[in-house]
Formats: structure tokens, C-alpha cells, sequence
């Protein structure tokens, strides 16, 4: 009997996105940046992460993910040896030495692990990590245009009584299901349901539907997205009115217009649910209205924070 | 400005349990077993997996986990270049090569992911990979001889109308979330709920209540443990009754015995309840004669796959 024999060390035959990340006191290439497969932020999903992105050389709201992002720490009982400046300093130092001018940051904290692999969380060492890789949209450029075509599906979300949805998380088999679900349907990307049967949101994004000039976005079991918070900061500025609450399936296939937000593509807007045209099927004119003072706040100093570049990046 | 250098490679300052990994076609020291921080089976918990444990060095119903595991990707629309006897063969090797004649095995595969780290699942490559630590247990040696201190939780389990629990997952935080709880109260390990408020399982095992000599077990929104489905096989054997329905937190406290199962431990008596004494306090007739003979079948042919292992190991 013959056994192969083990490697003297991993030849990884994947090819990644350029970009650098930050793991256990290193700068790394994305390539080199890699967990064990013991890491209970692996194996159990134990882990709570924040997504901010940078433009034209600027974090945009970073303020408020690093809020999110440390409430979800104390939330999960995690704790990690840097405050707020520490891992400000980091996440700059990975999209500096990336070089990328819009770039998608991650930053993230998992339960980790200890040498035992014991499963008791309380032992584990946790363990934080950040990348920085290019900018990236839930919306290509040409569905960004015209809308995005989504379906329903009967998935429900993973309710509140079960994860604390204000955790931002990693837990998608729900939205992955969804996705599929939508697929199957000729659409691009889903909307899956709460436990109440209204509308909750979809991978990686909340909606927000405008009828008769106001807005109104799901409230119950959803991520309180950043940009979903920001529409509500940008509407105050433009004095369009909006509230949180149920949306039923019948107020979005009837609704003047539709658009999903994430911090992966800003404001987006939706041109067709489950193959029922939105308005005139053209992004609408609210949404173009807000759209365009969200672009136009990453130039503003308050909502934004600047990234210095090595010389010749 | 000065900014940090890039590593030309990661070093990696944690330890690791001793065991033998496959990832890549390539085995591999436990401890240079990693995947990219990158792939959705880490950023979104895009993954299934089985656990099969090997007791003196032969695996112990490995069709069912195989099954199991199988039956799983085809829900998820994942797919492996290894069939069944290819899988096989991994695990026996990445067995062979640890020398762990005790060990807990894992197989896993997670949706992988693209160059273009897209979102649409469609666009991933799965990757399956597998791994042998030594055996572990949800119960150590004294929690298995005086029996387990437990609590419930008011955290319910992620509902199948979310995610299908038959997939087996690692969506965790209301099982991590449940453990806290159970921390806090001074017990050892948690129970949680399903959405009707009954018993659903605990974090890794299924649960048993022993009551007039017949046995009950959830069976709503609780993973179909191979565990749980080995003590239906044994009681047949034994021919004690054995039934599946709802369980109350009532039925529980108030029961003659109750035990947890799990692949990790086997069958582990439960000695409190919230803090109220189970039956005499200590492990039960009934769960220790299925304890008996749940360890008497690993070296039934019918039930064990053997390992070969090199010579000197």
C-alpha cells in the first residue's frame, strides 16, 4: 500500500483580486491573506465584519461603519487589541499600499481559535483582519442604467430571535438560496421575506420603494445598512420625505419607483419585480435625485476621510 | 509619510491541534491548511460539511455522513470533482497520514470563489477540502461521567424556512449566542428553541429525553444528527421505544433521563437542567445502556470502515 505524501507547504493554484491585506501584524498581498480552516469564523461562522468603501482616495462615512463594526464586537463578546485610530490606521495602510483609488475595504474579526481547538468561544483567541481590494458593485454598469430586474423569493431571512440582524454577519445561506431562487426566474438578483411575510432585503442590500414622492424601506429583521442610514441623511437634505415599515409584495410590484442600496454600489435602482415593470421602467426621478447627492457627498469633508498614497502608487 | 512594508509571505504565529489536511490536490500539515479570506464559504458561510469520526483507526458510519454530505452540495448546487470512493479515499489518507487512530474528520466544501471576486455564485468555483485532528468531544472525561450542566436559552435556532437545516451548516451565532447565555447562567453547555418555543438542539449535538423507559427527540428545525440517527438504530436493537415530535422545555426538566448526541462525544448524559436535577442525577439506565452499545458497534463490521495506515506511524 502506497500513501501520497504530505507538502512541505501550500501551493495555491487560485488567482485572486490585487489588493493588500492586513493579518496578524502583516501587510500582505490578497493572495497571501488567509485563514485556517480551524478558525471558528470559518467553521461556525463566529465572526462580525464591516464593509466601507473609498473614492477617488477617500473612505466614505467610515465613521459610521467603524461604529457598527465595534458595536458588533461587543455584541459577540469579541474583543481585539485596537481601538478606533488603530484600525482607521490599518484599513488606510491597506488601500495605500494597494494603490486602488476606489477600493472595496474590509474589516473583520473572527472567534479564531486556540491550540486545543477547544469549542468553548471563551478560550479562542479572537482574531482581526482587513483587506482592501478594488471597488465592486451589486449593480454592473449596464444595470446600473436601466434597473435591475429581481425577483421574490418565499426564503425568509434569518429572523431576529435567531441572530441579531444589527450584527453585521456572515450568515447567507438564506440570501444565497435567494439568489438562486431569482436565477431560476430569469431575474438578476433576489428579495427575500421577513417572518411577517413583507418584504426584508436581499444579498447585501436593503430596498426602498417611492410612491406619491416619499420613500419607505423595510425596518424589521434587516441590516440597518449604512447607505440605507444615508438615504435617510441625503433625503433630509433634499426634504423628500421617509419612513421605516412593512412593505408588502403589492407596495413594491406597485410602486412609482424601486431601488436597492449597499455600500457595494450606492444607490441602485430596480426596473422590474418578479417580471411586473417598475413606474416607466426607466430608473425614476426621486431616485436619480438621490442618487446623485450621494455621489456628489464623496467630495464633501464631513462625510468623508482621505487617504494618503505613497509617492509613485 | 511612511507606510508599512508588504510581507513577500505571511507567518503565521498561531497553534494549530496536530493533524493532516487536503486542500488543492495536495496534503497538507495542519497548520498550512488555510483558505483565502476571499472565498464565500468564510465572507458569506457559503458552505456545507460533514463530520465522521474514525475510533480506533476505523471510520464509524461513514455511508451516512458521505450521504449526508452529498446530499448537501446538490441542495446548495455546489459540485467536487471526487465521487463517493474518491471522497473516500481522501479521508483515509488524510487519516493514514495524521496517525491519529482516534480522530475527528472533517469534509467540507465551500462555494469558493472567482478572480473577478464576483457575487453571483453561478461565477465560484466550489472547493472541496478535508482534514483529521484528534477525536474530540463536546463532553470531557468527568462532563461524560457525572453528566453534563446545562441551560436553555431563549435564542431560537435559525427556522427551516430560512435556512434547511438538513444542509448541514455553519450557521452558528445562535448557537454561539446560546452558549454566552448558558455561560452566564454557570451551566455548560445550552439548549436552544425551535420557533414554537419547544426544544430544538444544542450547540453541535441533537438532544434526548428519557421518560417511562421510552425516548423522545426533536425533530422540527434540528439537523438530522447521524448521532440522533444511530441511537433510533441502536434502540431498535435494544428494543426500546423511540419517537420523534415536539419537546418542552417542561418535558425536559421533568424527565427520568435526558442525553445529547453528537459525532463529537457520542451519547453524553445531561445531569441539570436550568439548574433543576435531572431523574437521580447521575447518567441513567437507559442512556447508559445505549452508551454501551453505541461504543460496542465501532468494531462492528457493518458500522466501520478501517484505515491502513504506513508503517511507523
Amino acid at each position: 500500500m502506497t500513501f501520497p505524501k504530505i507538502s512541505q507547504s501550500y501551493t495555491d493554484p487560485h488567482r485572486y483580486p490585487e489588493g493588500v491585506a492586513f493579518l496578524d501584524a502583516q501587510y500582505l498581498k490578497m493572495r497571501d491573506a488567509k485563514v485556517s480552516v480551524l478558525d471558528w469564523g470559518f467553521l461556525h461562522s463566529d465572526a462580525t465584519y464591516d464593509t466601507v468603501h473609498v473614492w477617488d482616495g477617500a473612505f466614505f462615512r467610515l465613521d459610521l461603519h467603524l461604529n457598527r463594526f465595534f458595536e458588533g464586537l461587543a455584541k459577540l463578546r469579541m474583543t481585539i487589541p485596537f481601538d478606533r485610530d488603530e484600525v482607521t490606521e490599518i484599513l488606510k495602510n491597506c488601500v495605500a499600499l494597494s494603490g486602488h483609488r476606489k477600493a472595496y475595504v474590509e474589516m473583520i474579526c473572527t472567534r479564531g481559535g486556540s491550540p486545543s481547538f477547544s469549542r468553548d468561544p471563551r478560550e479562542a483567541t479572537n482574531r482581526f483582519m482587513a483587506f482592501a481590494v478594488p471597488y465592486a458593485s451589486v449593480a454592473n454598469a449596464d444595470q446600473m442604467k436601466r434597473g435591475l430586474d429581481v425577483a421574490i423569493s418565499d426564503v425568509q431571512r434569518i429572523p431576529p430571535k435567531s441572530v441579531d440582524p444589527s450584527i453585521k454577519n456572515y450568515h447567507w445561506l438564506d440570501l444565497v438560496r435567494g439568489l438562486y431562487d431569482a436565477y431560476d426566474k430569469g431575474a438578476e438578483t433576489a428579495l427575500i421575506l421577513d417572518t411577517n411575510g413583507n418584504i426584508a432585503e436581499g444579498p447585501g442590500f436593503n430596498v426602498f420603494v417611492v410612491s406619491e414622492g416619499a420613500l419607505i424601506t423595510p425596518d424589521f429583521g434587516v441590516l440597518p445598512g449604512i447607505t440605507r442610514r444615508t438615504v435617510f441623511d441625503l433625503c433630509d437634505r433634499l426634504d423628500i420625505g421617509v419612513s421605516v415599515g412593512a412593505v408588502s409584495t403589492d407596495a413594491l410590484t406597485g410602486a412609482d419607483e424601486v431601488f436597492v442600496t449597499s455600500t457595494a454600489g450606492g444607490i441602485m435602482p430596480v426596473r422590474s419585480v418578479d417580471a411586473v415593470q417598475i413606474g416607466s421602467g426607466e430608473p425614476g426621478p426621486v431616485t436619480t435625485q438621490i442618487k446623485e447627492l450621494y455621489w456628489k457627498m464623496h467630495y464633501h469633508p464631513e462625510w468623508t476621510t482621505p487617504v494618503a498614497y505613497p509617492e509613485g502608487i
